[in-house]
């Protein structure tokens, strides 16, 4: 086979200010065809395998202040960021032979590209659990419920805990390792439909309930009583204000997400902020990389590998969507994060 | 001297939706004259001299759902309640001589009351010091602006400090707590027109800046170039929502009050919402009772006081509003708070 010397890629064309736009002059992102650079000592030639759709990437393009974002934002013209898996075609850098699985965020949406190897890191091959596994349940989304729910929401076993986004791919974590590792008392998922609802409870929920039911904020007091101890927040908006009267007195609201917010231009409304005076909450904004940063990824990467083979947690087909996917149509696939309709954590299969 | 046998009291008419009505036929309050019961064996009759006029009483008559409050919330028909301090007038409980005064809760808006002297609590005759000040630097607002700077916020010397209401009661001491006892590095003022600032500024806030000003977004960016680590909300509102762009990393809101909600029915409306997860920032609600339960009320008034009599804080008259009102003009001294007419505590004397 002859190596490739170019390669397309996505670019980011101009910021937008709400839903990206796929199509015409106002596009969000164009696609591109770039020579490659050579193959230096320590680099690695890489094929994109597989790529994960994150509603965090929303964030990287539409904020333009650097100094304020956790990470560089992609500027205009460069290509698209995101974590991917991609396999190794030809190596300069020892350990990365050929035909290997690698991944990280320096792959993006790019077909081929030429990268640092000290920037991937190796997909461990381990019988039975799938490479896509590391881009979710054992990777990032699986990590940031793990820590959301283990050092910020600090969730017990006799804590009520309610995660909204419970069928998207950190919500269906925190279901599992509520339950099922933790051990709480209640977990109730929030999800929009009521076939994602059953596949929540089928995962260890509780319950689950339908924000897209007329009878929702009925059903949602019916469901906590007695209050709740932990709202792991991935939505916000008009959830996160019906979850304030809901809220236990001190109880702790874990905010991962915000997907409710990241395409629109009118912010948060909370007609319920009174709630978090008289009932004493606490409202704790985190991140995964701080917890990367830390160090202790391996090790929690390892207790969540440990517990699903030991059965304790479900990961396997059911808990990602993967949809084949041309290159052509990358972002259309992402943006189907924002559709909602995955079940799971939304891969993208080149 | 004969002793009364009925008073005039402020009852509840009706929980107000927005700002409370004074007159006619939706007045939030009524004016009643009702016998007083005989003064029974632990008990005294008392005559309010000063009322305590706080932020907070709105949320005792807007709200409902009694199984949230902190305290019992006011009852239609039921005087309203009120911190005061009252004289003596005749007493059956050791200890609470004729002509002493006492301070409490159990006072309200009532010209005259027979209550358990047990709800009361005298006030120390100590050289130098006004009885007011146990209603204000020395009492709830001086104890809510400690503990939310010493143990939600854990405010410490190398912080940048933002106060909001820094010319109102709570604010005030926050500022001045800040400043003078903690020392911290740098403590901004945020209140409603110039000579507010002013005097901001002279009880010892490096900078005041007046909400009011066509400039004040631009003069919030300049003044804190480095972010802000700890920002103590008294409003809400607009101002919260324009702080959170502004907090460093990390960053804490001390989330004490919101009266830009109190008398509104849109509630808190947040542009910026995004950045308590970018920049991992908690948000903490508090209330002084839970502090006042913990049992270290006395200690904490003392290290007050102390402090006041090194001259570490100025209280005095000039961080007080002390206005003479006659009985039925209770409720209008009252809603002056709203008005953002007062510095320092507003007091209602009799």
């Amino acid at each position: 086979m002859t190596l490739p010397t170019s390669t397309r890629q996505w670019v980011l064309s101009r910021h937008p200010t709400g839903l990206p736009i796929l199509d015409g002059p106002e596009a969000t992102f164009s696609l591109q065809t770039v020579d490659l650079p050579p193959v230096g000592d320590g680099q690695l030639l890489v094929r994109t395998r597989y790529l994960s759709n994150d509603p965090a990437q929303r964030g990287w393009i539409g904020y333009v202040k650097a100094e304020r974002m956790y990470m560089p934002p992609v500027k205009i013209g460069a290509h698209m960021s995101g974590v991917g898996i991609a396999e190794v075609v030809e190596s300069k850098a020892a350990g990365y032979e050929k035909g290997k699985l690698v991944m990280g965020l320096a792959i993006g949406w790019r077909e081929y590209a030429v990268v640092d190897a000290k920037d991937l890191s190796l997909i461990p091959e381990v019988e039975g659990i799938k490479p896509t596994q590391y881009l979710g349940a054992l990777g990032f989304t699986g990590m940031t419920a793990w820590y959301g729910l283990k050092e910020i929401a600090e969730a017990k076993p006799e804590h009520v805990l309610v995660v909204s986004g419970a069928a998207g791919a950190t919500g269906s974590m925190v279901v599992q390792i509520a339950k099922k590792l933790i051990g709480c008392k209640k977990v109730i998922g929030i999800a929009g439909g009521d076939s994602k609802c059953a596949w929540v409870k089928s995962i260890g929920a509780d319950e689950c309930l339908n924000y897209k039911s007329p009878t929702f904020r009925k059903d949602l007091k019916a469901a906590t009583p007695g209050y709740v101890d932990v709202y792991f927040d991935n939505v916000g908006g008009e959830i996160l204000d019906m979850m304030l009267p809901r809220m236990q007195q001190g109880g702790v609201v874990a905010v991962c997400g915000a997907i409710a917010a990241y395409n629109s231009t009118e912010g948060l409304h909370l007609k319920n902020w009174f709630e978090v005076i008289s009932m004493r909450l606490q409202l704790k904004g985190f991140i995964l990389p701080d917890f990367l940063a830390a160090g202790k990824a391996k090790e929690t990467v390892m207790e969540l590998a440990t517990a699903a083979k030991q059965g304790k947690l479900a990961i396997g087909d059911e808990n990602e969507t993967v949809v084949d996917t041309k290159f052509e149509d990358v972002p259309k696939t992402w943006l189907k994060l924002f559709e909602g309709g995955n079940t799971g954590k939304l891969v993208t299969k080149l």
